[in-house]
């Protein structure tokens, strides 16, 4: 079988091998970038005549339902007016422009085959694969390869053949801070299927709220959601559209902490005496399910019972993350209980609870999943640990033969720049572990926790940078440089945005909705400059709950602000090779006279928009800061050293200007203390201020 | 009873009365304009501290979850904290900020009260309604009252009795030539619910597709849909939504012409042998329902016992419209049948046809309506007639006692501007009816035939136009001003995104789709200038299927486009004032710079851009009409009148232009072949080219 045989390479992880035809480099826009690729010259035209094939015994309805968006796509971009008949009959007869052929049907479980065979030449394409899975994903390569311009709709010709590094690739997707519409889910796994991702885990129960229908037990939706949960209907209609896309999707029931939402509904399960309410805020608190009475298991028996119907995937995720133990330790039963069982500390407990609840989930035909709390040792190897702690805690249950997924490093909540998330990989080649202890690290999970996002927002935190930790779970580890990352993601942001995905289109949006007006221009420069705050500050700065609104500036902003990035990575060349390059010294001076001047292009906007007010300070800050990089550039060009007290005053207003507003800080004033410092000559180079390691902002790799 | 005392004012047609205090004019943002508003001096301020309470028995669970909507809207647009507990507590009780009360339960049946009067008082806001649904529409007149400027969030005190003109303000929905996925309807329905519309009329059933799930007869949505239907768990989840909106659902299953998806699954009941399959081309088609076998009915029967179970509302829609009867004709039995009972025409048929399934629905307790050709004198009263021929049928019908409501003129498909809707009037003060007959108008419905439009355009096509048809449907028939009309819904057309409408922000991500590029600058000043083609024009330049691509500039394009109707209406000033103004003359020669330049900007872009070739030549006719216009202008400022030469060879190319490309039409021709007649003087009043009505572009009312 070809499929087969092409597997043997696949699995090899392999350098990325791009050829072209006398030594031209070709240059493609591939996310991820598969594990060989070999172009050559010359393009296939694509033309209103496009017809597809499907044959072999993996050409199934999802195969063709694959195929039928896969031309709607085609179409869409390229303009392209295709006969109704290329979308109606997918007939494997000669003519067809592109044959695809898949040997079996793709099951939805850890492991299974998703490679596939692309050949683009001059007489058509061939896409081969094992299953109808690795053609799907082969067809979204088509669409990342297509090509628009002078030359028409084309598609360059060359082989691929590819595969994925890790199984298990997954986006999690917290409906309980905040409900996600079933839209929202929608076009969320479309824009996985697009990366090649394949797990979407889905947080449904927290302390902020219960999310599912449950007809054994009504009380946990109708008093614990606000009557904001899925129905069942809903439910069967999310994992049908995902399994379509080949994606599995893992539920998860966050056990025995986090338990305001469950003990709202049924109080009689809790620790403690109550009463019990929707949990309105964000922190980690106090409510947890009592592990010592009977009644509990009976409770999650017959709900386990009825979500492992329900969801049909060989996982359920059980949480039981921050489970700090208060209300166990301030129960003299419980406590009893665990002396009785000489359990010294509330985790021994959560063990026992974990094991009653393994047993549950395993008579029920299911895997266990959890965070990292769910790990001791003597647990059944079936189990899987999901890592938020970090990877030596993955690596360590891996070395004792734990299945393990990565998710610290990928919790794209807290607005980390992408490549932080990029550089981070599940299995770095210094682990440590021997080749069998690596294959239990079956990938990752990039987190979208949903403190700070609402439906409005949310595609804008998980989109494009999501696209990169995609890469990261299924390219070869060698695929790591930054700048080609950044302008391939760039590309694959646009392409995203077919999908129906709303990152790019819904921030001029909130711009309007802000200013109530129409003329965006300054708003998206001072956009360019500033950030949300990291990682939990946002709730530190200010109270938030579940009501508050996320239409502020912070909101609107952008992750990993390019314009930003730009400049620091120019001023970091500049500090780095001196400052003889015109084009960086004209770059950098543009964008600091673009954000100087933009404060007074904002005068009457902020004076007519309250909702505007919190981001003045932050305006007024950008505008002294570039003043100050714009003096740095001019004693630069004069090469007469600023003097020590310009220095040092200077140093001392880019030192005020870190201080947040608006929940958002600003990006640039790393790169400008840099400049400045730079400007004073030698009295720079000993400056206190300017030893500061993180000016200009880190940006690995530049 | 406060709220019933109300309503006898308020029925009353009353032209709307604006006060403001020392003769100040107030301008508000009001669409549809209240039946009475009187604003006085003052605002009261909005603050993190607002509250709510409700009260009567009309304080329905429906109204605490639009109190709930209308909070997060208020809070999202402020960027006001409000507690949890302004979220969670509606209690009557002192000291909240806003008091609603309504007296009862509103019904969604034709006729309801709707009636609301606010006052805004510098103490407090009071909402007073007879049913909860006047109660609703309160709540978005305060939301467009909302004021964000240099006095922080306020709203203006004053007092606003309004009712509408009409019982019936519908927007049809065809899901059938484009299936629409739910999300589309339901943030639709949330828009009409913005400005007081209260019939969604769902066209599910047409020859391109039968679109919902059908228990009794699957084969109906398995074999006519490509599996795009909506299953009945949707249907009713829609209906609630819309429900919860003070919306009624009317379906509309097209018979007995439109029958192709019908036939499809279920051939049998075909006036002619087929074979049939679902249609992918738009026109009228010959498929039609055979009427004269029992088994028609015995189907329908079945079917409709079903449908009538599935929807709750009075009305069922069964089309009628359009059934050419050529399969009529040509089935000898038919004729037979025809002949025996004497039916000259194929319409005659088709009143038998109707009377046996209006003997159905009436078994089923449902109100039959349909297109103008279902009626005929002699049937009950109790049907509405929904006139898509115009208003004098309407009127006829009216006359026999007939109700009615129109859609002859709102037809929003065909992209006319908005002012020919707005000012198209379903019962003009001319119509000649009796205050008897005239009650028999029941209202309207814009209607969005779906031929040449897709999910990603679909908004922008209904919005922000169908406000300004709202407003004809709700607001007393004085309130005609253009001028303020484009104001408002300009203003109004921002606020109806924060429902989730994608009208204005897909346009940018299209415009990203077809250049492959960020920098949408002088795509968007080509749109300004260019419009889709009008009628069913579109078609015949370039036949389309149901598989069409609808991403192309024509797409992408307003119905509408501002900045040509500004152009338009300035130089209409200057044509009728002569050219003193010295604002207007900057103003046009602007836009024309603008326009004249574009071509040049987007040269490299239309090189590399292959989606975007059939739009070049507009173009290039952009750049050398605008030319023209400014050679004009510059005659016009010197005195020196141009040659009758000049004008005949600038009039020759100027009527070239009116040609359209990629299914468009560009808006200025008129204006701009009005500048050239005037640079020419005397010689231009004379000349044959000169005298076409229809320069510059009619804009009634200016």
């Amino acid at each position: 079988m070809r499929a087969v045989a092409l597997m043997t390479i696949l699995v090899i992880v392999a350098p990325v091998v791009v050829m072209a035809g006398e030594g031209e480099s070709v240059t493609f826009d591939l996310m991820p970038v598969p594990a060989h690729v070999r172009l050559g010259e010359g393009v296939l035209e694509i033309n209103d005549g496009f017809s597809v094939g499907l044959t072999g015994d993996g050409a199934t309805p999802r195969l063709e339902r694959a195929t039928g968006r896969f031309l709607r796509r085609l179409s869409d971009r390229s303009a392209l007016f295709f006969a109704p008949t290329t979308f109606l009959e997918f007939e494997a007869r000669g003519g067809v422009q592109m044959m695809i052929q898949a040997a079996r049907t793709g099951k939805l479980v850890v492991g299974e085959d998703e490679s596939y065979q692309l050949e683009v030449a001059a007489d058509g394409i061939r896409l081969d694969s094992e299953t109808d899975l690795g053609a799907m994903h082969g067809l979204e390569t088509v669409l990342q390869l297509l090509t628009l311009d002078k030359n028409g709709v084309t598609l360059p010709l060359g082989t691929i053949h590819d595969a994925p590094r890790f199984p298990w690739r997954g986006l999690m997707i917290d409906s309980s801070r905040h409900f996600m519409p079933v839209a929202m889910v929608k076009r969320n796994l479309d824009g996985m299927a697009a990366v090649k991702m394949n797990v979407m885990h889905w947080h449904l129960v927290d302390d902020q709220g219960f999310r599912v229908e449950c007809l054994s037990q009504p009380w946990l939706h109708e008093l614990g959601s606000d009557g904001l949960f899925y129905t069942q209907a809903q439910i069967r209609d999310v994992i049908d559209y995902a399994a379509d896309r080949g994606i599995r999707v893992v539920p998860e029931f966050d056990l025995p902490g986090h338990g305001s939402a469950w003990l709202t509904a049924y109080p009689q399960l809790a620790s403690a005496p109550g009463p019990y309410e929707i949990e309105r805020s964000w922190g980690i608190f106090d409510p947890t399910v009592n592990p010592i009475i009977e009644e509990t298991y009976t409770f999650l028996d017959a709900f386990f019972a009825e979500m492992a119907e329900l969801f049909d995937d060989d996982f359920i995720h059980i949480g039981g993350d921050e489970n700090n133990g208060k209300h166990w330790l301030a129960n003299t039963e419980i406590v009893a209980f665990m002396n009785a069982r000489g359990y010294e500390e509330p985790l021994m407990l959560q063990r026992y609870f974990n094991e009653r609840i393994l047993e549950i989930l395993t008579r029920y035909g299911k895997r266990m999943i959890g965070w990292d709390e769910i790990f001791q040792d003597g647990l059944p190897k079936s189990i899987v640990i999901q890592s938020w702690r970090g990877r030596e805690s993955l690596f360590e249950s891996a070395r004792l033969g734990y299945s393990g997924i990565l998710s610290s490093g990928y919790y794209i909540d807290l607005i980390h720049p992408t490549d932080h998330h990029y550089l981070n990989d599940p299995l770095p080649a210094d682990s440590g572990l021997t080749e069998e202890e690596a294959a239990r690290i079956l990938g990752g999970e990039a987190t979208m926790w949903a403190e700070f996002v609402s439906p409005e927002t949310v595609d804008s935190r998980i989109w494009p940078r999501t696209a990169a930790i995609a890469e990261r779970f299924w390219s070869p580890s060698s695929v790591r440089d930054l700048k080609d990352m950044y302008r391939r993601m760039d590309r694959i942001s646009l392409w995203l945005e077919e999908l129906g995905l709303q990152h790019e289109r819904n921030r001029p949006m909130m711009l309007r909705r802000l200013c109530q007006c129409r003329d965006l221009e300054p708003l998206e420069v001072l956009l360019g400059a500033i950030e949300p705050v990291k990682v939990y500050n946002r709730n530190r700065l200010r109270k938030h709950t579940q009501f508050s609104p996320l239409t502020r500036m912070v909101d609107a902003a952008w992750p990993d602000a390019a314009p930003a990035r730009e400049f620091r990575w120019t001023v970091q060349r500049m500090l780095n090779d001196g400052f003889s390059n015109d084009a960086d010294l004209r770059a950098a001076r543009r964008a600091l006279v673009a954000w100087r001047d933009n404060h007074a292009a904002l005068a009457e906007t902020f004076q007519t928009s309250p909702a505007l007010s919190d981001i003045v300070p932050m305006s007024t800050a950008l505008k002294d800061v570039s003043s100050i990089g714009l003096q740095a550039l001019d004693f630069l060009n004069t090469e007469v050293p600023a003097s020590e007290s310009w220095l040092e005053d200077r140093l001392e207003k880019l030192g005020a200007a870190r201080e947040s507003h608006g929940q958002t800080e600003l990006m640039i004033v790393g790169p400008v203390v840099g400049l400045a410092c730079a400007a004073a000559g030698p009295a720079g180079a000993k400056a206190e201020g300017c030893q500061a390691k993180e000016q200009p902002a880190a940006t690995d790799g530049y």
